[in-house]
């Protein structure tokens, strides 16, 4: 019986200890999709204690705190900070089998170096020592990006998005990259017309450009996603139910903007004409400044309008959907194939009923032009697990070339996430270290070694040249 | 190499042994949803022969003997009791892998004592065998439930039912719990207007209520409702394609109803919201009783409509359909949660590319009122076997909490079923003790241990409040 | 460790190694459906260079190659043969764990006897010296059915092809049987007039019947039918996106008919309906002779149009859908056999969340008059390979009868490709032999070896009444 989490853990042949521990181990990380505030890495924030690291903003422990049954004053409510870790800490053993247990339990042993396991009973000492580590400068969210030996991180930001703390950042010589991404989801979002106008406002403002017609809104969003570009932004990031990829005119995208400026709300269908027209300007960007554009496809949002109403977005409310994604998805990455203005894409799906058929989707657009020119995003939110990311790790291999994946990124709110690259390796390693004890790869120890490394950082480091 | 079916089954690893020889197998059973006709356990009947308890109504075996060539004669036709089982024996051998060949082999060695294999030269031997069996007292129906340890059993019954076979059990002292469920879908069943409102009449009869619009429609299902709750009911079960949850208007579904009664069929978007209002009525009912409602989504039946002219359904011509389920579902939990009316909830998918998406779904609606309010049900009919099962508990670890699961039921119409709850336990206890052995999870066996008594019968116990 | 690609490759278990060497491998070969071009056949081809016979026409290599980023000078272009197989040979390594990997060394070692890895390095050696065998006589197309023990091959083809192909290998004596197989897929592509038209004049020469109107049609059809079956053939073959299985009236049907005739582009309704009318009448065809339909269902293609409008189809530009499976399928097959016309018929899915709803559905239509009446066919293009296999042998196995199962097909263009029944026949054999080391299945190894044997080869020899 092996112990739990020892330095083997996830390792189940001698082949993958090696494959892990002279090579994927070594590697630095590029996190290169995350939604860490750059306002915290700016300040270089100290955390006041464990709870205010770990628990605050973290959904998926609020969401198993909720399924075992504890009240929500424990969890976003008015319990002071102990209580709400004393009650994740009972909450853990319930965990088991969840990913939140092997994180949990990970990211106690690195950065906080205590093996103990969390439960009610612990949950007083490991509280008490993590957060006096927590006063230390190794502890800082600058302190724990180097102790992680994290080397770019890619946020999230807003078109809108001064970008000031990345200014500060780099301005400050701190030798981590911490680049921007251009997530224009707001820009897109007209099912609200008081809102959207709101923002097209604040866009016309930022950009100092008079928002009178379409084509001035795309003027806008490119001089922003040109700012972002001198900022270092190297990639863009949608979250969407599903591509929307209706045929459409100029002239009637034109229309459909004046309408929704006037106040009018717009029908289903000019809402989609009207996405769909966004995405191609969005790609077209993308293109031309050699950037790779991200889709985050299929979640179902907001489900609990009751919580929503209470705690805002992204509080643990959202679940996987099932939407159509492949004629949509095809005849988007067409039109933009079809004018040669197709950039570099990553296709991220929730549903892993999909994942067979995005392995397949990125086939019809690989042109030889660069490897891997359109991936396969790693396992996301909640696929971002062992039996998640073995699926999609297989699928890409099966159907694709998994030498030629972009491998991890964390999706994180959090300073202490970048144990799950660690997870993700060993994983990597584990599927392909059973090949070759299994006779189903040769045992050639250099090549596979090299395609680790590759997968854990040289991949990415390439594509998206940082 | 390990024995067919020997003590150790399906336990891959010592630690299984342990979970399950010490905690899983001590466990007695809760069979909270099933098909057993109560007027058997109120009679007390004995079987004539095993052709009457292990074929009569059993359509997986009949849909295993019809892709077998093996003609209708020998399977509901004329042909005698005897020779029905020679056909089904020989069949035995041609199922192998699938699940009816070890729940075949478990049912024969429990309750029968039999460890021989099943196949055309043991049928005769093993027919008499179990036939001289099937007239001892320990094989009478209470005889079975009381060798497989049976505390509760939750039929499965239509509102209008009168109970009188509950009555029966209950006044004969019989001590395992014999409880009705109350599953409403003919009340819905607004396809056929003839048979509906035929259907509304009877419904009218028993619950004394003359029922002259909608509102009486729904006094008189409420008074059923309160009828099944005093014979002890706690919960309802309704057989969906999928979710209705449109939008709809009192007013609307007052005339819809209206318009049904005078004998005119309902457009397509009428049957819609008169479904959506009907299943949002149930809710309440369900939420103000405390009650678990259940929902068996996805199937798609009666296909073959020559049979099922012939034998009616039930009959093996149903299958796994591909319907939406993520807005629908979230629509319809959303409404009663808004309301703070929404009741225990378990989702049975039959589709299984649907798991990851039930996983997340029922993680919406958890708000910490109790552990594990929204469950996601184990893996039902097609999916209630191995694979099916660990799909479902893989799913349901990953994405929630396995820890608060509500474990096995049997779903079935026979009395022989009950090993499936042994075939669960052995899977459940295989998973976690792989897990343990491979470093993955603690060797905890008192916690495991416990949490394996959990979801064989605590958890069933205390969510429902038997 | 196991070397890799030994004689036990892929069999984990002493028990899979006595199924397969003494069971599976003397099996002969049934290719029951491929796209091998019968003139090759006919004519005897030898092949030039390796190139010729291993990249030309081969998709699933060029799209590996376009992936790793090699230019498409070296994939369809102008580069000459030898520097395409540099490009290949270079892009081996990069796939490792796709099936191209494995499918690439098996092809090597047999017929060729290489037991070398391809790469860059022993690109050059490994082309001569299979360009050397490709002189020998063992190595000509009839060489190569020889040497793979081939038996039968069915091709596909279109209902005006000539077979004269077919008809001089007949005449030739060779002892492989080569059988048309009847694709009308061009008779119901009413998508396009022009096209369309062209195609039913083509139909009416060679019917020599003068296809005034839809009976007309049929009559031309069920000419082409009855000459098929004079050539040997006994299986029909359609690549649909989905199945369509709208109702329509007979007269609609001819007008519709009569309406493209006249030049005049068809509704969207006007297209389903046809299609659905087309089905039918195919489907009665098959029944009235005996045959088998098979039914590919779930490719979207063609999805860059830039490369398909350069390279045309079938080129690497293809991939999964995810169309509504269900109910059409159930239709569709409900129409047939509630006339008791439904012929024999196979069932292929591509997007692999289909199985457990295509291992439900056959099910459905299993009636007893042959085993396996309704196939689940074998894991289809994308799904040919270790996982998608299993996959489709484990829906195969828990929903249905797996002893029933018809077994592999190479659906390829190259006379290379046999090793594949030798892959699905290893994959077979771990499966069942993991079983029973496991205690799952008994250890009868002279009825899993006649199993072994019946999907390897017999099941396929029967079901088709060669």
């Amino acid at each position: 019986m092996k112990k739990f989490l020892d330095k083997n853990f996830i390792l189940e042949t001698k082949t993958a200890e090696k494959l892990y521990h002279d090579h994927a181990a070594k590697m630095p990380i590029i996190d290169y999709h995350c939604h860490l505030p750059p306002e915290d890495i700016a300040s270089d924030r100290k955390f006041e204690n464990l709870t205010k690291i770990w628990l605050d903003g973290d959904h998926y422990k609020w969401r198993a705190m909720r399924t075992n049954g504890v009240d929500e004053h424990y969890i976003t409510g008015a319990a002071d900070d102990f209580e709400k870790f004393q009650k994740w800490a009972e909450t853990v053993p319930y965990t088991m089998r969840n990913p939140l247990y092997h994180w949990t339990h990970m990211e106690l042993q690195r950065p906080f170096g205590i093996h103990d396991i969390l439960n009610g009973k612990s949950a007083g000492s490991i509280y008490e020592k993590c957060t006096a580590l927590l006063r230390e400068d190794e502890f800082s969210c600058r302190g724990l990006l180097n102790q992680f030996e994290v080397k770019i991180v890619c946020t999230t930001d807003d078109p809108v998005d001064s970008l000031e703390h990345h200014k500060a950042i780099r301005n400050s010589g701190f030798d981590v990259k911490v680049l921007p991404t251009f997530r224009p989801d707001k820009a897109m979002a007209v099912e609200d017309p008081g809102r959207f106008n709101k923002y097209i406002d604040r866009l016309g403002e930022v950009s100092n450009i008079d928002i009178s017609d379409f084509n001035r809104l795309i003027d806008a969003i490119r001089s922003r996603h040109d700012f972002f570009s001198e900022m270092g932004g190297k990639l863009s990031d949608h979250g969407l139910e599903q591509i929307y990829a209706e045929n459409f005119y100029d002239r009637e995208v034109k229309s459909i903007f004046d309408k929704i400026r006037g106040g009018t709300a717009l029908t289903q269908d000019e809402i989609l004409k009207f996405k769909s027209a966004m995405l191609i300007h969005f790609g077209i960007m993308d293109y031309e400044k050699g950037w790779t554009q991200q889709f985050h496809l299929g979640a179902l949002r907001n489900n609990s309008s009751r919580m929503v109403k209470k705690l805002g977005p992204d509080t643990g409310f959202d679940s996987i959907g099932d939407f159509e994604m492949a004629r949509p998805i095809s005849r988007f990455l067409d039109k933009l194939d079809s004018e040669n203005q197709l950039a570099k894409t990553i296709l991220y799906n929730l549903n892993p009923r999909d994942n067979y058929l995005i392995g397949t989707m990125i086939g019809n657009f690989n042109d030889g032009s660069i490897p891997g020119k359109i991936n396969f995003g790693t396992g996301w939110w909640f696929l971002d697990q062992k039996e998640g990311m073995e699926m999609q790790m297989n699928a890409l291999s099966n159907l694709g070339l998994l030498s030629r994946f972009l491998g991890m990124l964390t999706d994180s709110r959090s300073f202490l996430s970048f144990p799950r690259h660690d997870y993700f390796r060993r994983i990597l390693c584990n599927l392909l270290g059973k090949d070759v004890e299994r006779g189903e790869l040769p045992n050639d120890l250099d090549w596979l070694g090299q395609m680790v490394e590759n997968i854990s950082y040289y991949n990415a480091k390439e594509f998206f040249k940082f």
